[in-house]
């Protein structure tokens, strides 16, 4: 439990923007980029909340936050919401990240080329095995952990990816936090209890097959009762 | 914008359990299951939802669509709660699953043990690629994509994933709805367009970096002027 509540406290802390509004940023700047590059200059709420599936009701209030509001009649001005909504993301500068685990997943997220179009750049590669240590993987080659201290202060970085086994992730996420690391985003199975000020992202590829369980057993049951979908 | 309208008029055709409701249950099952391991056979909804990391009487609400009331004074049953959860999530039964691309996101998920553990069986992995067509991924051997209609009939799989470049993720999507998956968990960093009555759920893993970045930016702008984080 403890561990759930500090993940929790941790998202807690910051008291201005609601995290379900952060969590929505990046769709809106997803959306605003798509936008941007078909030519529009301008944008309803309405039409922005359609491209990013929310009501518009909950995005006026999300860019309300960001001190955005719009001009009635015309909307936003989308190069301007790009740059609001980018600098509230802090995407106006490369953010140094080491990862830690480099199995399969690890692999996968090393070579994402959506981190570093999205202004994430892997500084450091990080296992303890020692068939692992020393591979080359894109531009970076596998260290130990034990450089973990070097490389996160002489990059500063302050952003850590574990792609651990749960059974080792609690351990490295210690050694993150003590190396100087502040934001975690941990893909092992496993819930991190870290210390106030840190913060924790879990994802949980497996909540997402769940949540389209229930729309596939909703389809059945519909189908089986003769309601249409 | 036609894809993203797409995307959210998938999500958005059943009407009686809010999608951001949904997207909370596999929490809950968790945090129940945290809690029957720890030995608890009831819980209030204040701790429940601490566990969740969400607010209790958001907590309420969300279960109160399922029928779950609680009793006042006492709280949840833990295992009565759990059987409803799962039950709702359609978690009664195994899904299996088909998945197509299989680089290192790809190896990384058929591999991933939370599927099986949570009910999805991967029955198939498919690709173009002929260097990788014919090897051997944990108990499966990649197949070509040609024979995905065969695979999705005879396993009677209704969800896929897609674990392609983006370029490809259109027309794998388009295989997958014609073979008759109706459910889809896309990696791709790509909009997806689908008929109505197919789900898609999207995970961009570079989102959630994007929302540590925020966090980061406003720990860095409160140390400057000197504001406790």
């Amino acid at each position: 439990m403890r561990a759930a509540l500090s993940e929790r406290s941790g998202r807690r802390r910051r008291s201005d923007v609601p995290e379900a509004t952060v969590a929505r940023l990046p769709v809106y700047l997803r959306a605003l980029h798509v936008l941007a590059d078909g030519g529009s200059s301008t944008v309803s709420s309405e039409a922005l909340a359609a491209a990013a599936g929310v009501g518009s009701a909950k995005l006026r209030k999300d860019l309300s936050y960001l001190g955005s509001y719009g001009t009635r009649g015309v909307g936003y001005d989308v190069a301007e919401l790009v740059l609001h909504v980018s600098a509230a993301l802090g995407l106006g500068r490369r953010w140094p990240v080491v990862l830690v685990g480099v199995g399969n997943l690890g692999h996968a997220l090393a070579g994402y080329g959506g981190f570093d179009e999205r202004g994430f750049c892997v500084v450091g590669l990080f296992d303890v095995d020692p068939a692992r240590v020393g591979e080359r993987v894109g531009e970076q080659v596998v260290r130990h952990l034990d450089e973990l201290d070097d490389v996160v202060h002489s990059a500063r970085a302050s952003i850590g990816v574990i792609t651990t086994p749960a059974s080792a992730a609690q351990d490295v996420c210690d050694r993150l936090v003590a190396a100087g690391i502040t934001s975690v985003l941990n893909f092992a199975p496993a819930l991190l209890q870290v210390p106030a000020g840190v913060d924790v992202r879990k994802v949980d590829l497996s909540n997402e097959l769940q949540i389209l369980s229930f729309h596939e057993h909703r389809k059945a049951a519909r189908a089986l009762t003769g309601v249409p979908a």
